[in-house]
């Protein structure tokens, strides 16, 4: 019997070496010799692909070739890569996929001219595509997206950067139980869905060549498989699984987070002194590992765990039925396999 | 009698506000009403805008009303903006235009974040240029350009980084003195030349819509007068003219810089122990008074300020010159005395 992550690496062997052999060219345009190193380095220390290969299934679901949408398959893996550069260094982030990443391999001053040069290898690729233009407004206003909910992201950790403007601005000091978890899901669909969403778009638009319900289907598609991997994710970052996603317990925790699903569902549904006592735990400069126990102790009475998985498959679900006017394809069946493999790929 | 400085008054009395207006617009689409505060910060604190006084004087030079051109003004202009930016954060300085840097107003992660956002609305404005694609293209080139250029300057700096990597690529370790020119040259045509030849193309290309003759002509003019532009620069970082520019004596000096005209002057035509002497001085983690009084009298010496101040003047001939084609016009006019103001605007 195939497992889903069977099925997505499946895929991932149809499109892989095409999408890599792509980004490598976007990246090394114009590139100076000595500075590829440095440039490359990002994209090949791994990571899954999802983004593109679920553009490139939309637009073989609508009937074409993938390889008409390879330059868009590379904006979406690109932008993904180049927030992850930026990521790394806003939180100081060591290791990515088991490798030091950019900004420790090279230091911060070219890590930072790395991140600014794959903004423009976006470009490259957004020139190549289908529909230049509307590719171009639709990838910027999703690049704004991110940088906002990496903004809401960071305005949720509740201690551990200094700035005067910060410690000003940020939630915890207005805090409320009636809007934590709309704010929640506001950052998650700008810092992670947006990006899903327009993965689809991007590859049904290659097919469509304009904004039509095969589109809005497939945005629809992969915003709600993109909040429900976030879902996911915020899981992994609390109950860890270091073995298969290098993910260590109480990540999260410990990085001071309120913006995780786990910590939303104790802020939203736990008791005063429960909410009280993990707010205080985050709040700490030093969190123990018998804290990171004590706040999942919390999340445990209150069944966040459970809660969040529902969640999560409620977003797969909406995803699924999107999609149920596209013709029945293989391709078509991998979108529903993909989606759901989003969900149960550690459980 | 007007002076060179009254003519460029003139010029921005007519183009700044109608530049500044847009260039907020452009900035402030989808951003949050908390974060615009810290996207505007950068523009407001001041700038000369002379690169978008640039474009609007060739779209008028070719008969066409600069409104025309104003997403193409605010296109270099953002560019520029979102350039100095990351060079603050890189070159961590603290003061610019006489106010705290963005990054040491807000932090650095806000800043981060408002640098990319520059970049979203760079994409605003060229979506909205006489020629998207074209413009995107031009526009992304440039700025692999200044990046390229960024870190060549960089690399050029003989000391005060500690990144294992840039250890082994700096420059000083395979110094020669038959390239450090080209080298130089190489540097200031990405770093600074290219985006006021973009300015001047961009401007041109909003009238010609297409690139031809005057365009060409535009894109000589603009390289050659950001050559002399970067030339004075350096002049003014070694010489210095608080008063007026903010500039302290000695400042590249301080910073360990090779890549200033001046140094480079020494480098490429002093004796071998002055040549020593100099490299001594630049290498060292605390560069003093009297360093700086020491590498000004080698400088001095050789003559070096005069060589530069030649030099630059030369470049303001060719800029001067390639525009010759153009009909006459105050705008032709214009162009001519702000290529001159550039060089004399401190001497």
């Amino acid at each position: 019997m195939k497992t889903l992550s069977n099925i997505f690496a499946e895929v991932l062997s149809r499109y892989g070496e095409h999408v890599d052999k792509k980004l490598e060219d976007y990246l090394s345009r114009m590139c100076n010799r000595e500075f590829i190193e440095v440039i490359l380095y990002q994209v090949k220390t791994g990571g899954k692909r999802i983004r593109p290969v679920m553009t490139l299934l939309f637009t073989e679901a609508l009937g074409e070739e993938f390889t008409k949408a390879l330059p868009e398959a590379c904006v979406v893996e690109l932008i993904h890569e180049y927030s992850l550069i930026f990521d790394d260094i806003i939180d100081h982030s060591v290791v990515r996929r088991g490798k030091p990443t950019l900004w420790k391999k090279f230091g911060m001053n070219f890590a930072i001219l790395a991140g600014l040069w794959y903004r423009e290898a976006i470009e490259e690729a957004i020139l190549e595509s289908v529909n230049p233009s509307l590719v171009a407004k639709l990838a910027s206003e999703t690049m704004r997206d991110i940088i906002e909910g990496e903004r809401l992201d960071i305005l949720l950790e509740a201690s551990g950067r200094e700035d005067p403007y910060y410690l000003e601005q940020r939630i915890i000091s207005r805090l409320s139980r009636e809007t934590i978890d709309q704010i929640y899901l506001e950052m998650i669909r700008k810092k992670t869905a947006a990006l899903f969403k327009l993965s689809c778009m991007l590859g049904a638009l290659a097919a469509r060549k304009m904004i039509d319900d095969y589109v809005k289907a497939a945005a629809t598609y992969g915003e709600n498989v993109g909040i429900a991997f976030q879902l996911i994710d915020d899981l992994l970052d609390i109950y860890g699984e270091f073995e298969k996603f290098g993910k260590e317990i109480g990540k999260d925790v410990k990085e001071h987070k309120l913006g995780n699903a786990v910590i939303v569902n104790i802020l939203k549904n736990g008791k005063q002194e429960d909410v009280e006592k993990v707010l205080e735990i985050l709040t700490k400069n030093n969190i123990s590992e018998e804290d990171v126990k004590t706040v999942i102790e919390i999340a445990d009475k209150y069944g966040s765990r459970e809660k969040v998985l529902e969640e999560a498959s409620r977003y797969v679900d909406l995803a699924v039925k999107a999609i149920s006017m596209f013709p029945e394809s293989e391709f078509k069946r991998k979108l529903i396999d993909i989606a759901k493999f989003v969900v149960y790929r550690e459980y």
